[in-house]
């Protein structure tokens, strides 16, 4: 076992991260030492990178909260994971497991919680600490370059359509098909729902129809609100807003049938405009959802286990890293991107 | 049995109504004739009056959705009402009883329903018609005039409570003491929920109080959001917005507890801004609530009947109608307005 | 338009149908005449024939509610439908859509139902009268014969597996793989849910295998119980009873997870002996589930209309439906029959 | 602080406890120590100190799990809770905090968990140790003889009536208005809902009276399922059983409006008789229900502290515990007894 190990790490905002040789981190209580075999890169990363949200990461910072790997060591007192097992790291690094929230199946609203990447060290580095109960399990058969997005991408949509409360049979519109669209179409395929999928661009619409969407059309066609409506009967019962943007939002309002539910996942900054005439008279419920739980996790690596989905990632060597987060940045990346090491 | 009545009709919008005497209606097949005690005023009844919506009522119109009295002819068919009987017409005049929403009982989402004092002749008069099956059946011994509002402020609040999801013991915020927001009040303490009423002004204060507020507090006041929050251990489950205005859905979504609900029950125009960083991490839900099913409405009449909710109403006499709306216009009116007819 | 039709009539309980020449009935307001391309047989048809439930339906009787045809006459106020529309005649003939159970999308619990081939004539004939808002609609292009049996086996077993609560991904385990249960597994897949299929014998063992369970029981292995636990790391979420026998039972409730629901959907005699202790340490529900709403009705036959859900049918002359009778009696009917006019 | 205490131990099944000095036990990691005030004495006592349920406890064993007291020593590790704190020791006396049941606050279900005075010591002793997440948060100005049965019998109520999913305005019917059928009238009322009562003898029936109840029934009256179908309309909508025996089960379901549900908190052995035909005809809804989780016990405790309910508890000397569990053997207590230290 080695005492070193390379780390990207963020030492100024909106700077490239710079690879370093650091100590392997020691596992404390209830913590696993991981060697990670591959670390997706999600969006929220630039936020942490660049420190462009209201809080900000305390520097420096090695990102990346999409780890995954095998178990190489044990804090004192863990005892439902043993070295050797394959988990992930997930952006809910750990919780109080004694709040309201952590009481009743809802630890991602707790407010003591530590994020991976963000507010402690992620995993963008050879080795990262996992807190034992917040860890996703793995089997041992893993492809890990293509489940790495399930940790966040995965549980993040997979969370995002259950909160719509779609039933089986019924539609979804997904708005967006990019990382986290592209897996969403899949999940809600395999949770027996309709899909209608929506974005710019061919490439996009052909992809989610390769992924089983019914329908796949273009956000910025006249009559998308209108065909939506008709190939629906109606409207859609649950929307998935995957990229949170004004238009989409007003497009996912006005996609719903009534009684539906939009379903918001993206983080952007500021206000969006909330036509309150029509969200009251189709009592649309319009809500916000942040990753999953440990539970949420368990199911969506479930389902990825299990083939019904598959995120499409592009490997790419841990040292281009930064390459990597600039073509993110320029919005240059289709699906997922894995580092691997 | 007269064949003529006095009604008060719109035959220009923006202009006041003309009480005139015209025939009496009759009731065609599942439709009841109601000679009418009392009609509440509503906020909604200006907005018919006054065209003011995007879809614009057919004139000459006769307005009021909040009408109660007694049965006094019955159209073919009907089985379920008798001569003699009390009953209320609410504003969801009647509705298709064969679509999605009919049958899931969600009627209020109807796309064929028709609207009392809107879409179909309303309550400001002496006799008008009702839906057999959408009545709402009152005692023979009911109070007419302070019975009136709950037909629709009631039961609107009623709903919109419900939608909160809060749960007995658990908090809600209802933001406005006016005739929605006082009902509200007394609602909400009867179904078990602690309650914290935001308005303007001590006489709003002093009467949320008085009607079982667990707190009140001033909406203008710069702590007021943190006064909830520590009151109510962290937010707000539940909050009911009974007049949507920005700063006051600002507030609410301010007010709210991780996980919350907020129901609107207002119908004003416009766009309102959605925090969207504080809906996501906070996983709230935002949803538009309007009236209430016939269920809805006959356990909002339920409450009022074992005397748990009563609406603070002046009764004025029927003349005086153009007087009240301006009144009301003017934003003069405390509690609710019923004229008697 | 003939005057007469030929109609099997129950005259005596426990006899032979009698098949008879008799005058085609008139759809009266509200109903539609519809003429029957094929009627399924149900198990409940033996019990209307034999008269062996508490409340006996009234002789004579036209047995039959899983009947398929177009419609062919309309009664006064019909605007729904049209002559040549496709339709399906259902267990739930009609319900009074007035009473707290039909205002609240739970109209299969109306006290003042009626019930097809039961409590009025039913589908065993070249026409019969359906209720307009209750009939099934079909699309134009259906196959009668294998669409038959979803107006009652399926929405039944549909019903039943929501009435579970299972959620996609979980694991049901589904008891008895005859015409109710071999309609249910494919249900529970198209659902998204993970089945398990019980019955006895290899051939039905076979069938569920092939119509998707992922596991396939002999209900009357030693280790059948614990295999179920294995299998689903903990036991079934949800379970569907489709034939109801005490020892049926007692397994179901000993293959649920904790938290898990038995939902029962057979109508047998007699008091089932339920274990307390179990019941309440693993929080178990047990609920009973009849038949389905318009709505369950409406989404399972839009599941079978996309081909996801298939009964397995042997269709039959109308003439053989004494000796189809005798056959499902006797335990020979492998899927169902349909009879065809 | 001293270094032994008094205890009240079993040491062979079926024989009176001896009260013995022992050592104060030591609080491990995530433990407290408790001094303990007062003890309510449960029904289950009995069941562990007699060994008649299927797993038996080890003895030696301390019983009692409705303790409350102060905090006097913390455990490594203990940050939420500190000396002085007044806190009850539960039934649920930890549970694992990993598996699916505790990730989804569901820990009474957990299959790891410990349960006080049963597989861990208890609280008939002047000291006793909690678990700190799970230990009861109490007010410093807490009234320790009345809320100790808070600690079981009031969050066991608390939970099954949550689980007979009334909403307020709905009717309960609560079978037995002994040690925990009082204390349920009195949620069931906090909670909104209209209660019956149902017991034998006439002050049984008194007490339910003066404390709320709407309707109070003997239980042996020939009329009584048609009384309770009379005052409610049709059915109640939940049913809570607390004394679970044959005959109640029976009345329990004979009771109910159709789509109900039975919530059953007692743990008799041996099987219930469950009438199928009226289960499944009415989509009746049997669920057993086991203590509450720690929220459920917040919420319980909530209730007591803010007067909503109180126990009708009678104090007793600690030295009496023999005499006492005698006279609860022989059904001689009235509401709840508390031994106090």
């Amino acid at each position: 076992m080695p005492t070193t190990m390379r780390a990207a790490i963020a030492r100024t905002f909106k700077a490239p991260l710079t690879i370093e040789e650091i100590a392997i981190p020691q596992p404390g209580p209830g913590e696993v030492l991981v060697k990670i075999v591959a670390s997706g890169v999600c969006h929220t990363d630039l936020h942490a990178i660049d420190g462009d949200w209201p809080v900000k990461p305390t520097l420096p910072l090695i990102p990346g909260h999409e780890g995954v790997g095998h178990v190489v060591a044990l804090g004192a007192g863990v005892t439902d994971l043993k070295e050797g097992d394959s988990v992930g790291i997930p952006w809910l690094h750990d919780a109080c497991r004694a709040c309201e929230y952590c009481e009743t199946g809802w630890e991602t609203l707790c407010e003591r919680q530590h994020n991976t990447g963000y507010s402690v060290n992620g995993t963008y580095a050879e080795y990262a600490i996992a807190s034992a109960p917040f860890a996703g399990r793995l089997p041992d058969t893993v492809d890990f370059v293509t489940m790495a997005p399930i940790l966040c991408a995965g549980v993040t949509v997979y969370k995002g359509l259950k909160e719509t409360e779609a039933k089986p049979g019924e539609w979804v519109t997904i708005s967006g098909v990019g990382g986290l669209g592209h897996v969403a179409v899949q999940y809600a395929k395999a949770m027996g729902l309709h899909v209608i999928a929506l974005d710019i661009g061919e490439s996009k619409l052909e992809l989610a129809r390769s992924l089983g969407a019914d329908l796949a059309l273009d956000a910025r066609a006249d009559n998308v609100v209108a065909e939506v409506q008709n190939a629906t009967g109606g409207g859609a019962h649950g929307v998935l807003v995957t990229a949170v943007s004004p238009p989409a939002f007003a497009q996912a309002i006005a996609c719903t049938r009534r009684r539906a539910t939009v379903s918001l996942v993206g983080l952007p900054p500021g206000d969006f405009p909330t036509p309150i005439f029509d969200v009251v008279l189709k009592r649309v419920t319009v809500r916000g959802s942040i990753v999953g739980t440990r539970r949420d996790l368990a199911e969506a690596i479930a389902f990825a286990v299990e083939g019904k989905v598959k995120a499409h990632v592009t490997p790419r060597p841990f040292d281009e890293v930064n390459a990597v987060l600039d073509e993110l940045r320029a919005g240059k990346v289709d699906g997922r991107i894995s580092l691997t090491l």
